[in-house]
């Protein structure tokens, strides 16, 4: 499973303030450490507080592809400052993140995704909401596959967010989200990717970390292909290892903890 | 999923000493000690040290079934000695532990738990060996069914194990244990139980206790009743109650780990 690291979000405080200053150091810094802890992705988002984010987000990206190998997740639904951004990146492999069920979305982003070679996280969720059962969340993500043929895409371009809705006020969809993941990476071959939001599933409790490795190994087990998480939980990075290993996705060695973290 | 707490068995020395002393005293403690970390089962077992099973294990279930009102799985394959345990334990919902896939052993076991209105735990291994393939090893669970319908039994009353084995030298087996889980909840309507012994997954590893909680939360994903496992281990009873909780098992609460445990 492929860890998208979810720190460079203007929600940050030091975030927040380096791209309110344009100060490349923390954006640098936590590239370092996130690439440390495991992540494979980086996940690049202005937070609610950017002034513009046509120049926010691709002075991030800017700043990243400098400093880093790790491929960047670009994280906004403001689609001109997406744009932008490949732009600034300017190189095949980024992630756009993300996009709802709604065609006329569709119809400004994949296009997007088939020109500058990015891949697209597809959330489950349309106008009317975000459905309860498995049944409808694929039939969603059908919708998406049909259309990524139609633009020139293949499926496992795009990265199917079943949406993790919290535990603690949502409990009877969390199998659901597991079905639907199950049920995905049997749609078409090849199969669509999966991601997820990892922390949105321990919203508010106590156990934030718990539930979340737990989740994570769970939605594993399922087929779960990427999660946007915190990198350097480590106990999280553990719990993931392990579950590659259990699914015979890295060959064991005692050390293999360490060795997952260093790829 | 419910907990056979494994600790009361001879190979532990304490254990081991009691039985040969026929001293209560640390069964009796492990009772309380399992059921504190949140058993819902004791498995009972001599040990290999025992000098006649047909007197050490009658002997222990009825210091257990004194002390403690868990019920009992009763573990051994020497199937004299399971008869005059059962006749100790003297009434219903224990766990006969276990039978592997051999007409012989189901022609003597499964009466004995219809006589003593037992459960049984069916191991997926034969006289050829464990099968490597989900597939097979289904089979088998099948062949467990089509025999306790015969017998009077429930497919409920089975405890079906698909057999785990070490991930650091059967690392292909990981995957098939689990969709074999998966499949037996599906071949009967009731679907026999499901069991494992979890400690096999992490033999022989630096990572026990992280490789046998991760094992167990996948298992569950894949449908997993029951584990023999350390009722002590506090991390892997958190992560399995955290497990229950997102597949909508138990109701949440925000200390859902200490409820889990005080039931």
């Amino acid at each position: 499973m492929l860890i998208i690291g979810e720190r460079i979000n203007g929600m940050f405080k030091d975030i927040g303030l380096a791209i309110r200053e344009h100060d490349p150091k923390p954006l640098q810094e936590w590239a370092a450490k996130q690439k440390e802890g495991g992540a494979h992705y980086l996940d690049v988002n202005t937070g609610p507080n950017s002034e513009d984010q046509t120049i926010d987000l691709p002075w991030m990206v800017s700043v990243l592809k400098e400093c880093t190998d790790l491929p960047l997740a670009i994280d906004t639904t403001n689609y001109d400052a997406m744009e932008a951004a490949l732009i600034a990146y300017g190189k095949p492999g980024a992630i756009i993140n993300s996009i709802g069920c709604e065609q006329e979305k569709i119809d400004r982003v994949f296009p997007m995704a088939a020109k500058y070679q990015a891949d697209v996280v597809c959330l489950c969720i349309n106008k009317v909401g975000i459905p309860k059962s498995a049944e409808d969340r694929v039939a969603m993500a059908m919708e998406f596959v049909a259309n990524a043929e139609a633009y020139g895409l293949q499926p496992d371009n795009l990265f199917i967010d079943p949406i993790i809705l919290p535990v603690n006020v949502a409990q009877e969809h969390g199998i659901e989200a597991l079905e639907t993941i199950r049920q995905i990476k049997m749609i078409s071959n090849p199969p669509p990717k999966t991601t997820v939001g990892l922390s949105n599933i321990s919203q508010k409790s106590p156990h934030r970390p718990l539930i979340n490795r737990t989740f994570a190994v769970m939605a594993m087990t399922a087929g779960l292909d990427s999660a946007i998480c915190d990198a350097n939980d480590d106990a999280l990075v553990d719990a993931i290892a392990t579950a590659r290993l259990i699914l015979n996705q890295d060959i064991y060695c005692d050390s293999y903890a360490k060795v997952f973290r260093q790829r």
